[in-house]
């Protein structure tokens, strides 16, 4: 078997072996040594077949087509190899499969999968986080694993989280996007630079304050992350707020359902409209998951377009609004932190709400550097680095 | 008025002008010179009043916080103006608001907007599509606007369309891409080679034939458009295919519902594990949107991750999947085509499906270069296409 596999990339040690095993009515019954019974259906069994016909041994992708299989496919006998691994013989004639006893316990319905990194729980936050920030050094980024995951860990779970004792120049951001993944692009650029400009194509280029907001409540998606990177913070003012806006919506959720019904089901038009983009999204400002949980935040005032609908409509909405956004902006849900040269602040743009308290531009430079990064690159980094500790530990 | 407005991003061309203008209960009501009534909120016409320092004069972004005025605020007196505007005046004695006619009119619940683009109709097609196939000259690109708006309503309406006679060279998709907005990167790049390799890290670098597909289904959201430029074509085979998946669910919807059912209501993981990314995410194959209807189609059968169920639920999932698979590959559905060297296809990646034949690598070489980039960016385009048209119209 170990041909077939390429350890570094599943790795599925387990203590148990297969004791027995039967076809049975869908596929094949396996009893373990430890008397648990798994059950697996014989086309899934076949799918996923390790062996080079089935899986490319390259791609590590699956190339059988298994609708190109007869549908009829059974298994006409199952046995346990030495080593407890499973052998399965099929109806059709095709080559045994034989299943690697570790990759099988960790794929059985009703077992739990010791294999399976999951990431880490997603906790709601007030500003009694302030106490304790989600802050990691940053000095051995990225070689000190333990502040590298530790940081993407709060991201996933916070929302946000900060590394501080970075090099306080220009291309670092850069170099700590990369070692997560791909920067999401915008109109803005690659990177954005948030410093004031003469003209200024956003509010966010000038030296006004900004309430907490998500960005890009433009786009069909909104960025999952985002990043903000101080090279410069010497102006009076400009410290930075954050607001977890899960914890405000299940705020209201629980404490004023009527503003979060209005909230989760007008439909709002966000626009930014530019020399040369338009860019429009309609979709509630809260939206709510099928258990009606709040699971994105879009939240732009000054890229509200003019909503569209009755006065009377327009009243319940601006109600709701003054509501939510007092309590977006309430002290006891933000925190407010000033950010030094050096530190890098990441947070989830489709939950945590950004702002920025006004800042006097005689008084000194202020330059913060910006990116977006997708969240799928967070949770396959989190993976890379689980799988990287788990090569470690199976090596001492 | 008009030193307010910035005439390119807004013009509000109308043939009404206000008659007479009131307080009512919730803030103005107006009447047209031609009959017609409309009603506007206080707290609204405050909110979206042109002056300065309500509507950022360079970011045309709003920087009046409507939650800092007061929720009493009501209407004392309107008027109308010489030429036909509102004036306006607010119980807190702040300046009068004066609103253009045009925008008025407008941006009123309940009269049609004629200023406001609407993107072409989403149309699902079948293999008859391919008598009257959206293609477009691209020989003159992007200046001839004619093909440029055409193409971007096929990818639109259709989900894909054909730029033709574009020079075959290998920085052509880029140009194209830029034309239209930034691009996508992802781990295979910001553009990606659809060539043979020797070390393939994706089915997609082979010469094996590609059933119907989407591509980066391991992502939280998918790309929202593929481009696909042929640079060469000269090998056997290797003809490309389409699918609109919105068809076939649609097709599924009304005469297999059970299928459609299954598909909808199961997650299922697809999972991309290579040397340094480890990319999953779970959800039905095809996503229902709240009216039931399909919204997004996710088919990447070399990605699905063993399904963790019971051997009966894997049993009914194998069947609807064979039904849907077989149909997202018949013929009846799918469109075949060989891309010319100069040709670029650009297609709806959460809705329509693309796969092509094997082909053989000794018979000649084939290069197509492809890239990602999301839909906001299309319907951003689409937007400038026609403020520029109309812009010209009103020149004329």
């Amino acid at each position: 078997m170990a041909a077939l596999r390429t350890p570094d990339f599943d790795a599925y040690p387990t203590q148990h072996i297969v004791a027995r095993a039967e076809p049975d009515t869908h596929g094949v019954r396996v009893v373990w040594d430890d008397g648990a019974e798994s059950r697996y259906h014989a086309l899934w069994l076949r799918e996923n077949s390790p062996d080079p016909d089935t899986t490319h041994p390259t791609t590590r992708e699956t190339t059988l087509r298994i609708v190109d299989v007869p549908e009829n496919l059974c298994v006409v006998d199952a046995a346990v190899a030495e080593g407890g691994d499973l052998i399965v013989h099929w109806s059709d004639g095709s080559a045994p499969g034989h299943f690697d006893r570790g990759w099988l316990r960790c794929h059985t319905h009703g077992l739990p999968d010791s294999n399976r990194y999951e990431l880490p729980e997603v906790s709601p936050w007030d500003a009694s986080i302030r106490a304790n920030l989600p802050r990691f050094d940053g000095s051995s980024f990225p070689q000190d694993r333990t502040a590298f995951s530790g940081w993407l860990e709060a991201v996933h779970g916070y929302g946000f989280g900060i590394l501080h004792s970075l090099p306080a120049a220009a291309d670092t951001i850069d170099a700590v996007a990369e070692a997560i993944g791909p920067v999401r692009e915008s109109n803005f650029g690659r990177l954005f630079e948030v410093r004031s400009k003469a003209e200024a194509d956003s509010n966010a280029y000038t030296s006004l304050a900004l309430p907490a907001h998500t960005d890009l409540a433009t786009r069909e998606y909104q960025p999952g992350l985002q990043m903000l990177f101080c090279i410069a913070n010497g102006a009076d003012g400009g410290e930075s707020l954050l607001t977890d806006g899960f914890a405000v919506a299940g705020h209201l959720q629980a404490n004023d359902p009527e503003v979060y019904e209005v909230l989760t089901r007008t439909n709002v038009e966000f626009k930014n409209i530019a020399q040369d983009t338009d860019y429009r999204w309609e979709t509630p400002m809260i939206v709510a998951g099928d258990d009606g949980n709040p699971v994105e935040i879009r939240w732009t005032d000054w890229l509200r377009a003019p909503l569209r609908a009755a006065p009377e409509t327009v009243d319940t909405f601006y109600s709701a609004l003054r509501t939510a956004d007092a309590l977006m902006n309430d002290p006891a849900f933000q925190i407010e932190l000033k950010l030094e040269p050096g530190e890098l602040l990441c947070f989830d743009n489709r939950r945590v709400l950004h702002g920025r308290r006004a800042f006097e531009m005689r008084t000194g430079e202020r330059w913060l550097r910006g990116c977006y990064i997708e969240r799928e690159e967070l949770h396959s980094r989190l993976r890379m680095l689980d799988r990287e500790r788990r090569g470690a530990e199976m090596d001492a």
